[in-house]
């Protein structure tokens, strides 16, 4: 047993999912210990909560330390299971919504009722239909309703658009377009035609040739199209363009896909839809 | 200035969107309140966080009641430019970053650097290879390296199947395929042959019929295929099959894509692969 290792519970009412997004940025900040991490959703009542001890009691044993618990749990009742366990409980909802209901004035709802459920029913359509949006204006796809775009990436053949625009939309539900700049543009020296009159929605992607070479290889191996060669003078090209066409744009080689987002988010003014 | 409404900012060295994403759910618990949020993303120095305070005064005047920051600032002195200011400080980072470290006993890094940045670079293009994968193995459009999928989606078209694949590939790096559940199944009255072997794999995903109506029906208004008559016996075929073949299924219908995502990950035992 270790001593640098630690077992890590996030321990929700829901998905779980952000408390374990928020979680991993606080670990980050001990890199030289080893955490095994574990996410227990919908833990919504007390027979639930009572089977997660057992687990939590062997991962303790195992480590030969106290486990860490990041909880976002309502029901108190749920919640008191953990009181008096041992362990290390960080409770991200106590902690902050004790202080936020003292700074307001008004006592929180114990229950996030059917309100919020019609809600993100809404911003799940909403979202979805972004959703939809990225993909039918992947790659140059379609030039219809490209009025409706909240931004329009451009870039070379695999730099990383897609996934941005699939992250815009499921994220913030910002409807995004994406162009692929190809040697015909390159060789006019022009953008595509359809997009001038959408310049304020433009954001463009770069990608280190090394990089771009190495993804493209994977899917076609020793491929002009793949080599290195190549891969610079399409990147030396776009990156000339768009600098002469006053494009704004961001290298995605070392920036997650957040990152990303959030950079062009910021370019472009645009805020989340949802 | 309405008594119930406030200002609230996201202020972070990254992108904020942990903090946003956290700081909405917190805030749902306060329904009768209007909050306006605005995330101020790469506040990573001194002189960044100064140009923050006039815009969060100004939301303070309007408002006639202290604005609310929820911070994940790193770095103390950019922290410290917001200390003394008339606002209430939830700060995400040092709230829980301080008892972690006397937990563990050791003390956090400052700077969140190099390795986690290679470390997130490694993530990202697992979390990109899975979102090709899930576009190349969307809608049954390719049968091949279904052996890699960790999961399969199935059920009828339009019923949720494409943003949670997305999501997974997004958020958890897991490779999802999806296969649409057609007429040709409900006659023959099995599933797709291919799909035999991975039975393991298999989650179905269905949706209220009236949903499914209106989802099709902006696609392709008053047609079969979107008739509420049509939607209520595909549904009923599919849910069938489902039950008769022993697939495990869930409604999308009122569920986020994260819940849809994180019971698909529960009923097929599935982690995060980054």
């Amino acid at each position: 047993m270790p001593e640098n290792r630690r077992s890590v519970f996030f321990v929700s009412d829901g998905t779980g999912i952000t408390a374990e997004t928020l979680g991993m940025s606080l670990l980050a900040h001990f890199p030289g210990m080893t955490f095994r991490q574990t996410r227990m959703p919908f833990i919504d009542n007390v027979e639930k909560a009572r089977a997660c001890l057992p687990v939590i009691e062997q991962a303790a044993r195992e480590d030969g330390a106290r486990p860490i618990l990041l909880t976002t749990l309502v029901n108190d009742e749920v919640r008191a299971i953990f009181d008096g366990f041992p362990c290390i409980e960080l409770d991200l909802f106590k902690t902050f919504i004790v202080p936020l209901s003292q700074e307001l004035g008004v006592p929180p709802t114990r229950e996030v009722g059917q309100a919020r459920r019609v809600e993100e029913n809404a911003l799940y359509r909403q979202r979805m239909a972004a959703v939809n949006y990225a993909l039918e204006h992947d790659d140059g796809a379609s030039d219809r309703h490209l009025e409706e775009a909240d931004v329009i990436l451009i870039g070379v053949s695999r730099c990383g658009k897609t996934p941005t625009t699939l992250y815009l939309a499921m994220q913030f539900g910002i409807k995004a377009a994406n162009y692929p700049l190809i040697p015909e543009d390159f060789e006019r020296g022009r953008l595509p035609g359809v997009l001038e009159q959408y310049r304020d929605k433009l954001v463009g992607l770069t990608i280190r040739p090394e990089r771009l070479h190495a993804i493209r290889s994977e899917r076609r191996p020793n491929s002009r199209y793949a080599s290195l060669e190549n891969c610079r003078s399409e990147v030396l090209h776009a990156e000339t363009l768009m600098h002469r066409e006053g494009i704004p744009w961001l290298d995605s080689t070392s920036k997650s896909v957040e990152e990303i987002a959030a950079k062009i988010m910021q370019i472009r003014g645009v805020t989340r839809r949802t």
